[in-house]
């Protein structure tokens, strides 16, 4: 895993938007003035408001705020749509616009030959999780192996159905959940090997687990069913073989978190479960809706949640997916200039492994410093720039209090070295859309700055991250 | 319980609005050509879309669609908001609507002279349940008694957190729970006594359990935290006393619905626990957020669920909650002139009780035949009419497939003489501020028909219901 300073692909059409940018003002539909931003293959860059003093104009971390400012008057129109269709109905409860987002779904990620994806829309990622964990049979008692660096939800999910995870740690270099970790957990814990029935790799930052084919050959012959967490890696791929795969689509279940912050979403909290079993789909569309069967309306037939899509989230859903390829190479051409800038300066910061194999959506550009120290000059200087940074994850799972204090169980697989060191020394650098070049080039300058002013380019990092 | 054909108690203002209605034209803020309706009060009766054919235009059973075409404007400005403050901030969960729609119904349900109400908003009616349950401490191995009467989620919630559910008839008239099989529960499954740990009334139809005084002096005597489900009753009064209580206040916890098919609600699922616990309200705003401590975005401290609402459905929740004191006013209007007219024509059909402590909400209003085939000729006479009707609820709890087949454990108490009897003669009649006066008419109209045809008026109907 020495392949640290390796550029990300990128799309030949993209490879050269460094040279140059145009910029146009624009007034969209619901009468907003934007300027939108071309590169030099007149693909659209980024639609924003005014960049009247944008050389001090706050980043955010997050930038599903100007996405939603964007999208505006689509929004507004689907979401009236929407209204229109109850009038008649009298009800917004799985409505048309979650079956067409999960129609969507299924056309843009079921892989050429292979049998079709059925996508069932849910409320939120972790209800996915959940979702996914019930149908797969996981049951009280058992255990489920989850990567130590992770959202909460992977975990809690499990707990929900009275199972037990077990953190495992990463891969150094690509940060997925480490095959190697998991072989030692069935040396060292063998008392335990016989009630794991699940793992869940978590297809970090965007970029899908690689060694998803041998996870899959442990699984199977040790009968486990796996689950995948894409919630970060919409439109993320594998190829394995001959054949190109979608986050999501690889095991018994893939779960997407759907809410407002992700590659695309639905505003707020949103899910889906995908899977190519007809059966699963079928009970899943009942357990989402209180074990509802279709068309008994109260007949409760299955112990379910209240766990269905909202119509009118559905509806925005609809309106994001549609621009998700488009968002995706973006934000590869983002990660790109980082990371080329990164290798260029001689920065001495570890940024995400990305096999050739790979094509990563890039949810989050994490940089990883030689220690906490050096994290907070880095940050530091990002903030004095009005930069904001976020930890994808300041506290690896078994360290968060419900887990720690006993509250929950779990079980602890080795000494996590790379999961604490990435918590420890991990930033996130903005990666959006809706990141204008000049807000890129600040950023760039501020993490140079930071290592102008405090710290040593070029020298090597600790090994093994 | 012999007042059977008592009137529901109404406002004078409405008391005379059989006398005359007008009707104006007018076109609202989104342009959208309605036709309003007056009483002789001068009260906006409805507004809906042009009654051209009114005669034979079909007449939904909810009237939510209605609801919102006429909010349209407002709920497309609430929302375009939503999205201006997303643009600073990047993120859209837990905003201000969320917070200001708190505190409405804080300000809107609090009684004088008590100590204040503490609203926690949650993505629904069943989450509000699971979550009470959770912060009241019921635990797996605890029973909970709740009606047989009811909707689903009163018992899969007690199930979701691992306890019982011990099922009770309704009191014959009010067809709330029914404190008399409660005291017959106690004496003939005197081995569960020690195990049971809550009881959750449900203010059925919008009408508040009458005996909610002496069924906190019996919880009080047996140690039983005491949860009111009070979604169907937004805005239903009790008077206790010289106090009146609003529904979902009088307890230990108050969970309601705020689903768009309820008397105010956020279009679809939604949910609120009022509690007067500010500790209780502090543990259940963690728990709705993954278990998130305010102020520690990534810190997870007690364990809790996906649960929170979005601040989206919470925008159009503050738009509907303005209206709600004038639409039960519309509500209660057509629920008297609905029961004096049964009694009028001297129809056997049983409406539900009303003492004149009680100021029910109206959510549904429900008629009880003789039997399952008087039900069906009156239902087959509305449908010829293009009104739809709809059972609430066709099938008591412990008849539900998981219920009946074992997936869930439960307890039966008695014969649930009264539930059974409801669920197989009951009928809603369409009852929504958007019903207008010429719609009521023909409401009224086609149960007369069916007693002309089939049944027979005046004739006395089975006791004990």
């Amino acid at each position: 895993m020495q392949r640290r300073w390796e550029l990300a692909s990128v799309p030949p059409q993209h490879a050269g938007t460094s040279s140059h940018t145009s910029a146009t003002l624009q007034r969209n539909a619901a009468g907003y003035q934007t300027l939108a931003e071309y590169d030099a293959a007149g693909n659209i860059y980024t639609t924003t408001e005014s960049l009247t003093s944008s050389s001090s104009r706050r980043i955010p971390a997050q930038g599903n705020g100007r996405r939603m400012q964007n999208l505006r008057a689509e929004l507004l129109t689907a979401w009236s749509a929407v209204i229109d269709e109850g009038v008649e109905s009298g009800t917004y409860t799985l409505g048309k616009a979650v079956q067409q987002f999960e129609r969507m779904v299924e056309e843009a990620w079921t892989t050429p030959d292979t049998d079709p994806m059925h996508a069932v829309m849910v409320n939120s990622g972790t209800t996915a999780l959940y979702g996914a964990l019930v149908a797969c049979g996981i049951k009280p008692g058992d255990y489920v192996i989850v990567p130590a660096m992770t959202f909460v939800s992977t975990a809690l999910a499990c707990s929900w159905v009275g199972a037990t995870p077990i953190f495992v740690d990463s891969t150094p270099g690509t940060w997925t959940l480490s095959i190697d970790a998991v072989k030692y957990l069935l040396t060292e814990r063998a008392d335990l090997r016989s009630q794991i029935t699940a793992i869940i790799p978590v297809h970090l930052y965007g970029a899908v687990m690689p060694e998803m084919a041998a996870l899959i050959d442990l699984a199977q012959a040790e009968g486990w069913k796996v689950i995948e967490d894409a919630s970060q890696a919409h439109g993320a791929t594998l190829t394995v073989g001959s054949e190109r795969y979608f986050a999501g689509t690889m095991s018994d279940a893939g779960c997407f978190s759907m809410s407002g912050v992700k590659n695309a979403g639905v505003a707020e909290d949103g899910g889906c479960i995908l899977t190519r079993s007809p059966e699963m789909a079928a009970f899943l569309r009942m357990w989402r809706d209180l074990g509802r069967k279709p068309g008994d309306r109260y007949g409760f037939h299955v112990p379910g949640v209240r766990g269905r899509m909202g119509t009118f989230a559905a509806a925005c859903g609809t309106v994001q997916f549609q621009h998700l390829n488009k968002w995706n190479q973006q934000r590869r051409a983002i990660a790109t200039r980082y990371t080329a800038v990164i290798n260029e300066a001689g920065l001495s910061l570890i940024t995400q492994v990305n096999p050739d194999e790979s094509e990563p959506s890039y949810y989050k550009y994490v940089i990883v410093a030689g220690s906490q120290a050096e994290r907070e000059q880095i940050e530091d200087c990002l903030a004095e720039a009005s930069i904001e940074t976020e930890h994808y994850y300041p506290c690896m799972l078994p360290d968060q209090p419900i887990y720690r204090s006993g509250q929950l169980p779990c079980v602890v697989a080795g000494d996590l070295a790379v999961a604490r060191h990435l918590a420890a020394c991990g930033t996130c650098l903005p990666i959006y859309p809706e990141l204008n070049w000049h807000e890129q080039e600040r950023v760039i300058e501020a993490v140079k700055q930071a290592f102008a002013r405090h710290l040593h380019a070029g020298v090597a990092v600790a090994a093994g991250v």
